[in-house]
């Protein structure tokens, strides 16, 4: 069987689109919620085995065509000496405001940064089809920062903010330090089996263009540089930043994945050596397999079908009903595309 | 005295940037925090006398050159039949979802929209120095839709999203009563002495610019020009939706008003006939006096004073420094701008 989303990854025309789902394996699934009944979350995501079993669950229901590891986007951050919780968030006990805590920050060595996730990765990959692909992911270098800083969600990160106009040198020390183990991280879950690697960028919408270039651009520069010359391939994905799109569509990734708020036909026109993901807005879904199958139809209509991976613009949502995402699948699947 | 705020509105050089903040009259004045103490936030909105009063305390500590009367979005929707209260933001008891309720809504007569705000104008325009622009506002059709079909404020709104996708023909009924509403609103408080009105069009950003030209610029046109035929000054105020910012700006109003993720400059050069509003951000004025007028310097220095009006992109913060929006009014008071 063909690996279809590896070829998209390539740039390739494919039999049909692939597809995944943000968060496939989360709260929508009985079995997930069942789990989630018996552990903590942060149980759920520090145990290879479950991480592993959680991992499969979607792929039990539905033949996407993705697996992505179970994992949160601050397990590799305890390996740099941060502690933190979840509720339901992650909460940062002593939020990273100064320049000594920032020094303070580890840099650990590959193998020590979230092992269980290498493990689970291991794990999938002898129990994946070879036509699935597995997918590493980590928290771009600006969304962990803002967790960091901030100490846990907020609206629009006031403290974040205000950090970036006070203390512009110590937010880029912090910035390089996270790019660092998050460029190993991400390298890390390659040599474990990955066969290719998300880098979620959550909170970057926060800033004007002009910001991202000056703060973001040249540590994600980096690390996408990093991965490339490893033979990693890369998808970027933002959220709530439609405004910064062409500046991540510029980055050296394989693939340029976005929300519901932007038009990824034009952006596909746009970049024609990318690949695309993306962007049925999830909350479609929860009305139903009617209207889940009306507004995937008129996003496989604009979008070409060369290259482009199918996914929510954003995680699904835990009250999906699983009706519509049976929907998704049997329209992406049923496909006969004139665009190809 | 000049009116700085009305010159700029019509896009004269004025001898100085005009200044006003957005929730100048809110949580970050001790004074308004007692009188809080004493009451709920739906008594004060309520009260034409609490509201006259909350509205000046501003003015009292500093030179702003607007007032904009106190009230909530919500305030207009109670003459239209439906039932909030606020948990801190709106609460709708019975959310509106289906064609019953959408044709059940009241149109009410002028007069009948939030007498109280009418009122609070009235006594504010005969309490206010002439040179002190009075500003009214009220919410964008879309961002009251938002809260009366999700029910309350919630992360990016997935009910309202649903509905639109579910049920496009019922949302532009209600967004049609809602513009209606809203227009007569507007008018009502031009009347009662408001010089200018803002519209607030706060969650906008949820969709992308071809939903936005589909679901919403109708109506938001139909107000504008409805107003403009009044002979009533516009400004239009978006957050949070840098990507729709020309969306806004090719609408017929004055002046458009963005928040900090905009580059106010670029904005300025490209609609050199409109006056642009805002946009430090303030989060940045958490940082204190210093920080404050580094940011401020540097607005100043990139956008030309010429129909200028400063502000910040968003409310001022609760725990903002007094010393930081002293700060502000200095610095924007001592400008020699070379550019006027």
């Amino acid at each position: 069987m063909d690996n279809l989303m590896l070829q998209a990854l390539r740039g390739e025309t494919t039999r049909r689109r692939p597809l995944w789902i943000m968060r496939q394996a989360g709260r929508y699934l009985p079995e997930y919620r069942e789990l989630r009944s018996k552990y903590g979350f942060s149980e759920l995501v520090r145990s290879a085995e479950l991480a592993t079993e959680i991992t499969l669950m979607p792929l039990k229901r539905f033949p996407f065509d993705a697996a992505i590891v179970f994992a949160d986007i601050m397990s590799p951050i305890a390996s740099m000496g941060v502690e933190f919780d979840f509720d339901p968030g992650p909460v940062v006990f002593s939020p990273v405001r100064t320049a000594s805590q920032i020094d303070a920050l580890r840099q650990p060595t590959r193998p020590e940064i979230a092992p269980e996730v290498a493990t689970a990765l291991r794990n999938l990959r002898a129990a994946l089809p070879a036509e699935t692909a597995l997918l590493g992911f980590c928290g771009a270098p600006w969304t962990l920062a803002a967790y960091l800083i901030e100490g846990r969600g907020a609206k629009d990160f006031p403290q974040l903010r205000r950090f970036a106009a006070e203390h512009p040198e110590l937010l880029n020390v912090l910035l390089g330090k996270l790019t660092e183990v998050m460029t190993d991280y991400l390298l890390a879950q390659h040599e474990a089996g990955a066969d290719a690697v998300q880098v979620f960028d959550s909170w970057a919408g926060l800033l004007s263009q002009h910001q991202w270039r000056k703060i973001i651009r040249p540590h994600l520069l980096r690390m996408l540089q990093r991965l490339g010359e490893a033979g990693v391939p890369r998808i970027v994905f933002l959220q709530n930043a439609p405004h910064l799109v062409d500046c991540y569509a510029e980055l050296p990734a394989e693939v340029i994945a976005t929300d519901w708020r932007v038009d990824l036909a034009a952006l596909q026109r746009r970049y024609p050596d990318k690949a695309v993901q993306g962007n049925l807005d999830p909350a479609v879904l929860l009305g139903g397999p009617e209207v889940t199958r009306a507004s995937a139809r008129l996003l496989l209509e604009q979008v070409a079908t060369r290259a482009h991976i199918v996914n929510l613009g954003h995680g699904i949502l835990p009250n999906t009903p699983l009706e519509s995402v049976h929907a998704l699948v049997e329209l992406v699947h049923d496909e006969v595309d004139a665009n190809s």
